[in-house]
């Protein structure tokens, strides 16, 4: 039984992220969200507030990929673009979103505060959307085909994932069990070949820490079928052991 | 006088940075860093550790940008394909680096190591290219075309964009400035348009923030001159003034 795989890509969109204003922190969550349900995110790109770079990276990833997924410019100013940038990627109008508009006067109303134009931006979608619920803030994300436009907050964006997680397709979830070596990347580097190469249906990742006079390494063993992810950390182990004995006798 | 205007890409390299396992810290520095010299970071992309994919993000920002630099995969171990990939964007050879060779020959035998085959990988170049120094562990990074390709360990990577930095092209400083408003963006947005739309030569941004309640809002705005910058931040601060004003007399 081969394995079911489903992909993924994110665009985060900002001129912020890209001046270092702020520090991406949806990135980082999206990845360790991907990985629990058992989806591959297989690419991430960073794009500032600018209509043609949103269009273009939405075009370039959502025929690539099952899911895409977006971060920021959803907002009620006028640098908040997402909406139009991906009505534009998908050739349709952008509308008010009636039941869009219908949530907000609502909350609005309830907390006595005005419904102004700049809060209507945020009802805007392309025609044809679904709703992403909001638990946090109200104002919907929206999905059009497979992707799925969420704000740039990290607590909205949070929210609106959790919301969207249980509806996803998910695939056969990669396993993954890490080996940490006390030897750096140099010691291993030839026998941790071989290793990868004696399991092949493993995907073996070093990752090299650097104490500021020491490196060791983390060695990250992954596969999608418990059997084979338990021989190759065997072998790794085994490498370990031998490496440490062969220190030992020197 | 018009402003110059040099513009950067990166593409971050890794499966951990896509599985969640290391939240990247390259791409928030190296924007910190451009802002600061005045070099405009434009696209940022995060891609797997799979030749085809480097080799394709490489070449899609390459001749868009002036500069392009990357972080990750040129340790010793298989996953490390970086150079490889960067040689095959370039149509050029990757070739053991004499001189890197000698570099880490030397380092090696100062501290009485073996030079396996697997560090012996760390000299590994696209063949022409220029060594980027590395003062925190020798391995030196390289660079080819506009390309510069630098560690993914955080250190490492500072370390040899510290040394890139006096040597590159940069342009006007972006300066930028920030008026903290206590109002959300819903009650900013309108009256923040007519600033945007009043002051063309300069970009304003608006930044929610969100304490689990309410929304306040971080106004920032950007320009090469100083006089217009000076100009809309007193604009944005009058606004500001005004709607406290109005919500004062209700």
């Amino acid at each position: 039984m081969s394995p079911k795989i489903v992909t993924a890509a994110m665009v985060a969109i900002g001129d912020e992220l890209l001046s270092g204003r702020t520090k991406d922190k949806n990135i980082g969550h999206l990845a360790d969200m991907m990985t629990m349900v058992g989806i591959d995110l297989r690419e991430v790109r960073i794009v500032a507030d600018d209509e043609a770079a949103i269009v273009e990276a939405i075009n370039a990833v959502r025929g690539r990929y099952d899911y895409v997924f977006t971060s920021g410019g959803i907002g009620p100013t006028h640098d908040d673009i997402t909406a139009d940038a991906v009505s534009r990627a998908f050739g349709v109008e952008c509308v008010y979103d009636p039941e869009a508009m219908a949530l907000l006067a609502a909350m609005y109303e309830r907390r006595g505060m005005e419904f102004t134009e700049a809060r209507k931006r945020m009802a805007r979608m392309p025609l044809g959307a679904r709703h992403i619920p909001n638990p946090a803030s109200t104002a919907p994300g929206f999905a059009i085909g497979n992707v799925h436009v969420m704000a740039g907050v990290p607590q909205v964006f949070q929210a609106m994932l959790d919301a969207l997680l249980p509806g996803l397709q998910v695939g056969s979830p990669l396993l993954s069990r890490t080996v940490r070596s006390p030897f750096g990347e140099g010691d291993i580097g030839s026998p941790l070949t071989e290793v990868q190469k004696n399991h092949p249906e493993t995907s073996i990742g070093s990752y090299p820490k650097f104490d500021g006079k020491n490196f060791s390494t983390d060695i990250v063993v992954r596969a999608r079928d418990p059997q084979a992810l338990a021989a190759a950390e065997a072998d790794v182990q085994a490498m370990i052991q031998a490496i440490t004995e062969a220190r030992a006798k020197t």
